[in-house]
């Protein structure tokens, strides 16, 4: 366990900070559609009610009403509940509602991400701290090309964040003090829990994460040790400017 | 959880199969030693004795004697314990002993590695699971360039190989059927572990991790599914050749 208070790595809120799941999403749901003929369903709308269900299914396993359970798994059963609000019950394969639970493992990174964590990942060890369970990031990793050094998160925590099990975990794999590690969000709430562990924190603008008209997070909600545009203004401020070739 | 018997993703031990410890840790205490006066101390008699400390302080945690210990932990015990033997205990400062400690995560890999797990990078999943802690692990990769796409083993399962939670909970976290998941390795009774929970198995010849006086692990001791001279050797028989350009 190195004291030092010097920053050393960086993890990572994934949906929404990292990934534009929402484009990538509708984007994938409508090839899917138009491939199988189901060209005139809402795919947007049943993007939004999917990730509506996100917290809501983390929450019965957060208060205990029901076992540690994987994002993969709620991913899966809250899809199914909402397959007949959108007339798509009877028209889909258990292959197919496979296909869709796994499209969560081919987001795209937001246009910023892979220039941004590849000159970070020159300086700091980068992790993802995400509820999206370890299968889940590593196929992610692969499908964006992200930089990262080791998964963390709620699997290796058997918590869902904000539980402070999934910081201290964090802490704990990395062997590193928490001012040594930093915590890099779109969302105020996340932040929040990691400061009180004593994280730095850095908050990213992602106004359109929920499309256009995006509600929460639009703006930095206290003073974070770093409020920036997108990952290449955070590598900006973290790493030193590039030698000069003489 | 996919059914299919396909092979998906790739498990490796690391120590021994995938980094050649003997060499560089003689390699950087000899440099240690030169830089700090202390040219003559017998390097590789205590390289080869700590390694030898290994599988005894391993094996107090598996049998519950103590409680989970990561690897750094119980390497830092194990090199305190010998620096007597070695007429060194008064001549190392604590940063300098953390500094020997850390040696374990400046490992660099056989020369057949860097090529071979890059093959084998485009059609499988890639994955240490090693008795090494994830921190030590993820700098590990950061330094031999390792295209892990997750970090598996030991601490995750809270246990040391072979204790069967280890290779279970690699499954668990892949969300692969046993089938789907081989280990490559140089050491047998880890293979042998791993067929026993319905792991694929691949045997990499390692004649000389533990020096030219090797007596372990010199030959397959079973009909392994794979046995290959090197990740090189293991590359060409999994994965497709590559394309003939027109």
């Amino acid at each position: 366990m190195t004291a030092s208070g010097e920053l050393r790595a960086l993890v990572f809120d994934v949906f929404g900070t990292v990934v534009d799941w929402r484009s990538s999403l509708i984007r994938q749901l409508e090839a899917f559609g138009a491939e199988h003929g189901l060209g005139e369903a809402d795919w947007a709308g049943l993007v939004d009610a999917w990730r509506g269900r996100y917290k809501p299914s983390m929450e019965k396993v957060r208060d205990g009403r029901r076992p540690w359970t994987v994002l993969d798994e709620l991913h899966r059963e809250s899809l199914l509940t909402l397959l007949p609000d959108f007339d798509l019950e009877l028209r889909l394969s258990e292959p197919e509602v496979d296909w869709m639970v796994q499209a969560w493992h081919r987001l795209d990174p937001w246009p910023d991400v892979p220039p941004g964590l590849a000159r970070l990942h020159e300086s700091f060890l980068l992790a993802p701290l995400s509820n999206g369970n370890v299968a889940l990031m590593a196929n992610l990793k692969r499908h964006a090309g992200l930089p990262w050094d080791c998964i963390l998160g709620a699997e290796v925590a058997r918590h869902y964040k904000p539980d402070p099990e999934v910081y201290l975990t964090g802490l704990e794999l990395l062997r590193l003090a928490p001012a040594q590690v930093m915590l890099v969000a779109a969302h105020n709430y996340d932040l929040a829990e990691a400061r009180r562990h004593g994280m730095k924190t850095a908050f990213v603008h992602r106004p359109t994460e929920y499309g256009p008209g995006q509600t929460t997070d639009l703006k930095a909600e206290a003073d974070w040790d770093f409020v920036v545009r997108d990952m290449e203004e955070l590598a900006e401020r973290l790493c030193p400017p590039p030698a000069v070739s003489s």
